[in-house]
């Protein structure tokens, strides 16, 4: 009788913890993650629900940290599901007063890679050897971009990734990619030294190779061939990371991802109420175009996002600006602004040492 | 002396012929062709040549008329050469009372094919033999894009090109590609059946087999496979075309880009005062922005462009609109005139038995 009741107390004491910590969880994020509370709490030592939950909590904290600096607009919360396996958590405020649009998605979606992404794979030097033809893959990730509406605010891109596939012989290929990047209408030297600053602290707890490294990737990765300019001022790329081991990666990883809000947070609040003039305004709309050039043209998470089946458009395609433009030989006059900031796009600089 | 005499008599007579061909030429096209005048009557007989007085004629024509229904603005004429072999003439009329982007290319270039471009083509079905991995080729097109301000007159493109590429043995590969297509913000049957119905009668002319053909082909060829969309309504379109004869094709193609300026002009006279409304011009923005979609990720013309070393990216860009917008999650409302646009994107109709 007495261990019977002693057994019941702890099971109601289990339960009471486990609500309370799925109330926590519930506020912690924006949306119940796809894999769901208990499943991650169930295999809580495993990489994938600890990636899962780092790009949840990501995506909480930075539209926790927009949406206090854009107080009369908020997110629109979608939380969508693939039916090939998985899902995702889509969050966006648009044409609000700081954001023109701010996107941050949460993605995990499992199933079979199809024929044109393992071939993109394949020709990044990766040998994936499939059984019958098929590839079972988990791919997880958050991504974000903001574009804001005043000119002297840069637009900023994040994603962070993690990737398995298993191969014919049931070995499983794994790896992390990411990077953070900013995209301003003018230079800022203080706000570009902040931002590098912020993610080669981020690197450099890790190991001092990693962000000179990584910056020059970022620097080589958005560059708009046909422009010979860079999308932005950079900051950091990585992809098919799988050394020294899934931990130390995964802690990396985690860095940078908590870089994300004193990276970027910072220089929104620094300039979100300069003033700007129309020509000011213009540029932006035209850098803007830029943007969407890269991204449509160039970038692979777009394209991979593109390709594979069942694929959410709306998710993949938020990272287009609400507005761009493009002016036929548009040429900004010597010593002007705009001409400053396209001489950093054409030659990047070292903001830190 | 007297046979001397003569001769002198008959050179100054031809010289002055020629001086009075070639003021006639001047004010026929929009700027002197790219192979020059004098070359262009030595080699009347050739198609080359035929091609290119036509690309240009077709060019001033459109310009003509695009003009004399915007009296306020005016075409900017851009003549460009390519370090690589040949140049071009573009003419660009931007921000007008009635055009918000109107251009006009015409592009005569010649040099060797990329291993890119030619691996492209080779995906097409072609076997193109290299000699010592070098493929000199010549292509020359006339190519527009006109983007009006008002919601009510459609977007209009079209595409006259002819290839030629020398293989390894010295024989000549030889294809022409072409078409024009109408992209609508919101649909006017009368406009789709007269612009489908130009198209028709130019293409019956030399067959009535190649109408029903073109026209399936250009409403496969401006998928939007992401978002399981046309571009436009349609119109016609074929590339590849290499048979009966050069001489037919040609003549074929000659019928259809007559009749670029009585398939679109009219639609724009009929409707350029037309009333509109600021959600009007919201929904014509957001159309824009599937516009670039296509162009960036799908468009072959694009690609083969932006791919040819050389090329001149202000005239392959100048096809995007001066402004395109991207909304999240815009769902226009069911039985609107936007959702009415929208079926017909989606499900192809027949305008014209």
């Amino acid at each position: 009788g007495l261990a019977l009741g002693l057994w019941r107390r702890q099971a109601a004491l289990a339960a009471a913890r486990e609500d309370e910590e799925e109330k926590e969880l519930r506020q912690r994020f924006m949306a119940p993650p796809v894999s769901g509370l208990r499943e991650l709490r169930r295999r809580r030592r495993e990489l994938r629900s600890r990636m899962e939950l780092l790009i949840m909590e990501t995506q909480a904290e930075m539209c926790r940290a927009l949406a206090a600096l854009d107080p009369g607009a908020s997110f629109a919360v979608d939380t969508w599901e693939r039916k090939e396996g998985g899902g995702g958590i889509s969050c966006v405020l648009q044409d609000g007063e700081v954001f023109e649009k701010a996107g941050v998605n949460v993605s995990v979606v499992s199933g079979l890679l199809s024929e044109e992404a393992a071939r993109q794979m394949r020709s990044r030097g990766k040998s994936l050897k499939a059984k019958d033809g098929k590839l079972p893959f988990c791919a997880m990730g958050v991504s974000s971009v903001i574009h804001p509406k005043n000119p002297h605010v840069p637009t900023m891109h994040f994603n962070y990734r993690y990737f398995e596939i298993e191969e014919a012989d049931g070995t499983i290929k794994w790896w992390f990619g990411g990077g953070t990047d900013l995209t301003p209408t003018y230079l800022n030297e203080e706000d570009a030294v902040h931002f590098h600053k912020t993610l080669k602290e981020a690197c450099d707890k890790h190991d001092p190779k990693l962000y000179p490294k990584y910056k020059k990737w970022c620097d080589d990765y958005f560059y708009i061939k046909h422009r010979g300019e860079r999308r932005g001022i950079g900051g950091i790329f990585f992809d098919d990371l799988d050394s020294p081991s899934k931990e130390e990666v995964f802690q990396f990883v985690k860095s940078c991802a908590k870089a994300v809000v004193p990276c970027y947070i910072p220089i929104v609040k620094k300039h979100c109420h300069d003033s700007f003039t129309p020509e000011e305004k213009l540029w932006q709309q035209l850098r803007r175009g830029r943007y969407v050039e890269f991204n449509l043209l160039y970038d692979r998470g777009t394209k991979f996002g593109l390709l594979t089946p069942g694929s959410r458009i709306e998710s993949i395609l938020m990272s287009l600006p609400l507005t761009a433009r493009w002016e036929y030989m548009h040429n900004p006059p010597e010593s002007s602004k705009e001409a400053e900031i396209l001489e950093v796009l054409r030659n990047p600089k070292d903001w830190v040492h």
